[in-house]
């Protein structure tokens, strides 16, 4: 499929749902396209390494100097030259000097050092105690070492200019440890996505409440920050939409064709509603667009929508934003599928699976059990649109959520 | 294996290792299984659902009503008596008085209803607006609906008193969202374990960032809080050990059997030094014990070492405490090999792999390559004690990181 830029799109003439039915059902290619096309950057961020874990590196990282910068003891114990120790055993133990640690090993001499210590000139290995016993200031060797034993080479983590973490590198402590150890003690990162929350409806009280707590939290997941959460209806959403400072808005719920879904009529009127509808369940009042260069996001107010749109289209624009992989963030596994899954042709459509052994089974469907299938769900299966969906017994692909229970029963 | 219970445990004499190597090798079993007979438990605190995001349940989470609470409009539309549509099509359209919506719906009557409202006594469904027109205050219905349709039902998510979330689960967003949809405001969750650093050494100033960052950020992955992070020696570990206020304590560094290794020694003075040395490759020179009731976990300083035991060990009892998966906090894949691993007999060792393909290759081993070879790998391969390795063209688990480069190649 052709990506389809918002520059070069030609927008519909607007079409009010409202007491109508929502306008459209755009296939998901098409909503995804459309965000890919986007073109907003956000400047780079230099950050200390603490405040860089979490983040995106903006640019590689390169080893400033050789990693370690000379050979250092790998392990606690004697530094010598080991082709001195040819020939000692149990049998026929070696005599060493022991010398101070300061200055080079002369011959026949040893010298003490702890692991991480610089190897004294003259040496070429470190000799474990284990190897030796110490009578007086005389070492006696009963074992041969090998040049290089016992030692940490220098460069042995990296030569100076080496790159050392590529572009794009999710920061965890593994990479932090590398940095620090590195001498790198500042990092080029992505910056964090403004995004801006208008938690619109439906009417229910506990939906507002849902909705907002559920995409804070999807927007933390994803790098995002948020900049602003507000409730409110058509005039919240003008004014929001209109304001400077966002990366993103997310307006969650009024996106259907109620009397009262403004929030698409609201986004044409400010600016460009690119799309309204989407073939896709739940999640099919959806819609997107742009408002002062920044993509407006329109997420129905059921939860399960609202969080089927959101994995969908704005999170993968704050993910694509902040230097992530712009997909959907799961793992994604094969199962066998214990009972059907019945899918609507035309629509894309999500099924909240659970495991029981090596198999997954599907526990309800938007339609059956809502939010509370999906908050017990071990992860979803996609049936894509041209499918009826799946045979019982069929091997399917699993995103799984990775959080949720400890054990699989 | 039988567990070993840290009070029932002997504590064998201290030897003091330095000079004269680690004393011992203790199998990895042993060690996690003195780290799974701990038993200090941390009370369970009660969060606002903001807060809770991120904690582990220590309660499970009940329907303190039906959800919803009674039948409610899922579709935009005109919510009436299914009954009275049978018949309806394009060429037999049927006429509907609209109504208010507040009102019972009287026959042959429909009333206006937004998703997520009240369904109005009197109906049981709501036709879209695509499946009528409205002419003036009558609707003309093209469509017949079965009974229910359009319809959420009362407690189609739950019923009062169902089980909603279960103990142990790890709250992500859409279980906010189901607390929060369920009239939840306030969940049991458990403690944040309490985590006191000490970054002891080795001697190589870059080596006590390195522990010290990447441990910060390995307690914060694991639920655990960070009570403080001090650098030093001797001193400043016997005055952390004996120090109350934390739930664990980490000291990093000073575990080997060189002149500066004073930390096994700290803490067999200050109270009992249950184990020093475990069979594992990085990190043999780990060790644990308990100081004032409270688990000591001596980690290697070279951070390869310190990650590894990290993970097995001090990250099992914290991820325990806060009521995680205590393993390790990876998924699991089986790939092929496409060289040979090389492992010592007698020694859990870890290699760092990479994926090429499907396939996965091993990128250096602690000796090789450090932690430029763990930054840069995609997960690791553990080979058992008992193992030489595995050959080229094996099938072994892959631990995965997650995390790291967007792109495999």
């Amino acid at each position: 499929m052709k990506p389809i830029s918002s520059e070069k799109q030609v927008p519909q003439p607007f079409r009010d749902g409202r007491r109508r039915g929502i306008p459209g059902r755009a296939p998901v290619a098409r909503a995804t396209a459309w965000v890919d096309a986007l073109t907003l950057a956000l400047p780079a961020e230099e950050l200390g390494l603490i405040e860089a874990g979490g983040r995106v590196l903006a640019a590689p990282v390169v080893a400033p100097a050789d990693v370690p910068a000379r050979d250092r003891a790998a392990d606690d114990g004697y530094a010598l030259c080991a082709g001195e120790t040819l020939g000692a055993s149990d049998y026929n133990p070696l005599s060493f000097r022991i010398q101070e640690a300061g200055a080079a090993v002369g011959p026949h001499a040893a010298a003490l050092v702890c692991a991480g210590e610089r190897l004294p000139a003259g040496a070429d290995a470190v000799l474990t105690f284990e190897a030796a016993r110490l009578a007086d200031s005389t070492l006696e060797v009963y074992r041969a070492v090998a040049p290089g034993a016992g030692v940490e080479q220098r460069s042995r983590c990296a030569r100076a200019g080496d790159a050392l973490l590529e572009r794009a590198t999710l920061l965890g402590p593994r990479h932090l440890a590398l940095a620090a150890t590195a001498g790198v003690e500042r990092l080029q990162v992505f910056g964090r996505p403004r995004v801006r929350l208008i938690v619109a409806g439906p009417k229910a009280a506990d939906a507002i409440d849902a909705d907002g707590l559920m995409l804070r939290a999807l927007v933390a997941r994803d790098g995002g920050f948020v900049e602003s959460l507000a409730a409110g209806g058509g005039s919240e959403i003008c004014s929001a939409i209109v304001a400077p400072g966002a990366d993103a808005i997310l307006i969650a719920g009024r996106t259907g064709a109620g009397v009262d879904d403004e929030a698409p009529l609201a986004l044409a009127e400010a600016s460009e509603l690119a799309l309204h509808g989407v073939a896709m369940r739940p999640g099919e009042s959806a819609g997107m667009g742009m408002a002062g260069g920044v993509p407006v996001f329109l997420l129905p107010g059921d939860p399960v929508g609202c969080l089927c749109a959101y994995e969908m289209f704005a999170g993968r624009w704050i993910r694509r934003l902040g230097g992530r992989e712009p997909g959907l963030p799961y793992p994604v596994c094969e199962a066998g599928l214990r009972r059907k899954i019945v899918s609507n042709i035309g629509f894309v459509e999500f099924f909240p699976v659970r495991f029981a052994g090596e198999d997954v089974g599907p526990i309800g469907s938007a339609q059956s059990g809502g939010i509370a299938s999906v908050a017990r769900a071990d992860g979803f299966v996609i049936v894509p649109a041209p499918s009826e969906g799946h045979p019982a017994g069929a091997r399917v692909a699993v995103h799984l959520y990775g959080d949720g229970r400890r054990d699989r029963s």
